[in-house]
């Protein structure tokens, strides 16, 4: 099965058991607008891939650490559009939670999905003890501190910001987290997975930087995006557009040399291509690999 | 060891390799403060008094699970101060978490205590898959949905509430998440300690509720407390003081009459009646077991 059906099953499955009847229903309708208002699932889709690959023979464990990791993702989110932080109405065309179910309904989401995530791996602690074990060590280290999405998030809270820190925490954690998870979901060894995951965590960003000034200036004529709106570190802003392409083009080929060897390997290159050229903005295209 | 010293000492620990050189310095600062600011550890000190009842043989995974049980109180009573909520500006006689640090580090402190509180309890899992599976999962229940401090917290937003799932939730879980970790922790068979955990959960609830209205009457002349200033549910609104007086040996009474036979029964009854004594009102004494 694709991985995107696979995770989309996965996770309506998770959270149909969260979510029963006896569920308060404002809570309950928070979780699912936060779940499923449209994410491309990158992070659980790529932990899918590299499982895989790596001739996979647990699917619902690898399930599994799709589902924690796209929970943790979008507490992430919902709590990153507070009013205290970006105070966003919107996220992918729609309001965002605490708009469309008011702030305390969205604090009380992101904190459940926290919960949620490692819930959804405890349960094959019993029959996969260790790579359960792993999975919820690595999953814990990527979410919280010193190095994780709420220690990254913390950084915007800092005077003086230490710039890689700041995004190998609050992006690259997760993304190296899914490739790590992919392997240790079917047992194999999952450190030189770790590299993947971060040199592609980093080409998002790179990529998002670019469609902020690149997709705003094509659409609307206007050139000034959203990290210079909230003076956000960019690699756009620090390299300018042909240094920001420069670089994104070495880390989609270093992210390619990166992947060990594996049964599935060709294909989860070029699944990869594939997945960088859709975010790409679409009059670039990558020199790479 | 005294149940108080052993943990004191684990939250250290934990906190002190959750908060290293390379963590934000005000998300450091944020968590000790929400983690070291005078709480009576109510709920880890029962974890480990139920424990130490049923003869301990693993007390590092005990400390584990008091650990993870009082991150989880602390988390719930950061967000409950937040201003969406409470607006609490103290808490136990300090400014609360959000007032000291700001709101988006309050927010991020709740949130990473959260993870860690799984953090914490996935170490063990390589030594003691079965109970730490078990206690994942008793934890992961005991937060979340559809029964846990999230939903107990969320049915506040709803209209109409229904008060016994709202303190089941809200208080309960948690209580009775700590005898059965306490059990669990220690390979007993856990599920007749949940009966304990409950009834003092709900004992906690009516004590404080009367604290609410003699506490302050006493030391202010001001027989109008919180409960009903922020119009929540009370055992005192509802039952008079006597009634709830009565209904609070009742639940005592209960409690003791629920501890399963084992080595330290007699001990852990002595302790729980000293501890209510404690947290009941002084003019006030019990009639029970």
């Amino acid at each position: 099965m694709e991985p995107n059906i696979r995770i989309e099953q996965a996770l309506t499955s998770a959270l149909d058991e969260a979510t029963d009847r006896s569920t308060p229903p404002g809570l309950a309708a928070a979780l699912r607008h936060a779940v499923f208002a449209g994410g491309a699932r990158v992070r659980p889709r790529l932990c899918l891939s590299v499982a895989m690959a790596c001739g996979e023979d647990a699917p619902p464990l690898s399930d599994a650490a799709g589902v924690a990791i796209e929970f943790l993702h979008c507490a992430s989110l919902v709590h990153d559009d507070l009013p205290c932080f970006d105070d966003a109405a919107l996220r992918r065309g729609q309001p965002s939670v605490h708009k469309a179910y008011g702030e305390r309904l969205a604090v009380l989401a992101g904190d459940t999905l926290i919960v949620l995530a490692f819930g959804v791996l405890a349960r094959h602690v019993p029959g996969a003890p260790q790579r359960s074990g792993e999975l919820l060590s690595l999953l814990a280290a990527a979410a919280g501190t010193p190095h994780g999405i709420a220690a990254g998030q913390a950084w915007e809270c800092e005077e003086r910001v230490p710039v890689s820190a700041y995004h190998r925490a609050k992006t690259g954690a997760l993304f190296a987290a899914a490739t790590v998870a992919g392997a240790i979901a079917c047992g194999a060894p999952s450190a030189p997975w770790r590299l993947l995951g971060e040199r592609l965590g980093e080409a998002y960003q790179v990529a998002d930087d670019l469609r902020d000034v690149i997709g705003e200036a094509e659409k609307l004529g206007k050139p000034v995006g959203q990290d210079q709106a909230h003076d956000r570190p960019s690699a756009v802003a620090a390299l300018g557009v042909d240094g920001a392409k420069g670089r994104l083009d070495r880390l989609v080929s270093e992210a390619m040399h990166s992947v060990p060897a594996c049964p599935g390997r060709e294909q989860l290159c070029a699944g990869i291509l594939q997945e960088m050229h859709r975010v790409l903005p679409c009059k670039l295209s990558l020199v790479a690999a």
